[in-house]
């Protein structure tokens, strides 16, 4: 631990919570002062044992460098960002993305009115594939850029197939189609429907005595979540759903096939391979916490995104070394 | 173009010159406003006809925004980058990665000495491999990091060969070993030497008559360059080497292995294949020349690199476009 530690909160404990926590714990720079919940702090079972209630979360302010919002939702982070942003310096993984310049502009009218940064949309997408799509775009102006998600388990497409009636639990896959992928690497630059990129694998326990057709019928016609992909249901029992299904695992890949002269093919690329998406996510939650509070000394204010924050800022590294060993 | 266009020249005029050149030309930003060389300007095929003699350069002192030092080798960096920062802010891919630590030193007491920006080791490694190598780091903190290069040319290998008694003319290939990628890929950390990481292929045009037992034995044994690598030498005819090897590929990969809790891996790759280098390197440096140019116009002063520039200075591209369509 060094002499002066950033001091971090959490705000929730649900799965990505506690990859926070980890990720905090393992930290040489970072103390974890206090993890923010709803529930009876008594009952979360964490790691550090810092579990208090939000009610109490006023009484922190000035004795916690950053508080890593959780939320479970995007709704959550809508309501806590500001909320929170009014005590302390902020980061989030705010993800729907069709929403990101209305949150930026709430939260960056809050941190700015009270002394505070708030990093938001930070994680991997948002985030490091953020970063990449941009710098990408500076590097090769002249091409096309395809953004590929899993393979991996989409949580907002398993609690869809969950509220479908006769299921009793679901887990389903996002799978990029490899051939597109291989063409893209190889410098070609397709024109891609939604069908072309991903297809949708569905393992789905029903409930006893379920019309198993009706319901693969009502997956794969569902609006918005299957309706445009080549989707497979494949029926297991509840044994084989926790057994295989269990782990949370996800990843993807940005890829820009471009020319910086005719027929010079320029191909970047950025991938992820994880075995748990909420440690991953959490992880680059803290280091992006850590970046904040050195924006925050700096003594800057208002709302950041990954896109605005340098490399070295991330790190727990001091420049002279970044440069003689990473550099 | 815009209404005030970043304003740019380049200091030196071979291949990277000439990459740098067509990137500044096809920028919606900028203004090419001299190539400055040490030789006969008239004798230069450029595409701009904006060639001028080095000796004119301190005329354009207040004329350039930023320049773009394309030396031909770390030696001439070292001499350019002083002297160039005197009169403008200045950007280099200066790629000794031992010397950087002094190289920094130097620019940045220059820079400061003269109101400018300099940024150094700009290109792809170090470059873009840096801004991985330190981001994998600070996502992973537990793991361990490989940087492979190839399958591409290197430029200081051929001349190696070159300069063998006998060898009339050489081009050397980094190939790195794919199953030690797929290795890394899968989540294995091994141990690697040298030896395990790349091939080294040799494509030979001997001279009439020439030992060429001699030649194979001169190069595989050769120190620093080809004793600590399994290496293989082809003989080929002069019109095969300027058929079949002419062009300048490469690229190569970062890959980080590590884990966020025990037995769950996380694997972070950032990967680049490269028809061209001189051109990709010649258009990295042109987005870094941007994001030097801003960093000038807000007030900041002395010596920067990669690892200091947030990601949205390379891009010409406005903060509210970037949240909206690349976060």
């Amino acid at each position: 631990m060094t002499a002066n530690p950033i001091r971090v909160a959490v705000n929730g404990y649900g799965n990505l919570g506690r990859g926070v926590e980890k990720s905090i714990l393992a930290a040489p720079d970072m103390e974890l002062v206090a993890i923010f919940t709803r529930r009876d702090p008594a009952s979360l079972d964490t790691l550090s044992g810092k579990a208090v209630s939000i009610d109490d979360m006023a009484d922190y302010q000035g004795k916690v460098d950053v508080c890593v919002n959780c939320g479970g939702s995007a709704t959550d982070l809508i309501e806590q960002g500001p909320a929170v942003t009014q005590y302390f310096n902020t980061v989030d993984s705010f993800d729907t993305h069709a929403k990101i310049p209305e949150h930026y502009a709430t939260m960056d009218s809050v941190a700015k009115d009270n002394d505070h940064i708030a990093v938001i949309s930070s994680g991997w997408d948002p985030g490091l594939f953020s970063i990449n799509r941009v710098i990408a775009e500076a590097v090769l102006p002249e091409g096309s850029t395809y953004t590929f998600w899993g393979r991996g388990v989409s949580q907002g497409h398993s609690d869809a197939i969950r509220r479908i009636p006769g299921v009793k639990d679901a887990k389903q896959y996002t799978v990029p189609v490899q051939e597109v992928v291989d063409r893209i690497q190889a410098g070609e630059r397709p024109e891609l429907t939604t069908r072309d990129k991903h297809l949708r694998e569905c393992y789905v326990v029903a409930e006893e005595g379920a019309d198993k057709a009706a319901i693969e019928e009502a997956i794969v016609t569902m609006e918005n979540y299957f309706a445009d992909y080549d989707t497979t249901v494949t029926f297991i029992s509840e044994e084989e759903l926790l057994r295989d299904h269990s782990a949370m695992p996800h990843g993807g890949q940005v890829i820009r096939a471009g020319e910086t002269s005719a027929n010079t093919n320029q191909v970047y690329g950025f991938t992820l391979a994880l075995d748990s998406n909420p440690e991953f996510t959490g992880s680059m939650l803290v280091a992006t916490a850590r970046a904040a509070a050195r924006l925050a000394a700096a003594g800057e204010r208002g709302c950041r995104t990954v896109l605005d924050i340098a490399p070295a800022l991330y790190v727990p590294i001091d420049a002279d070394e970044l440069r003689a060993h990473f550099l």
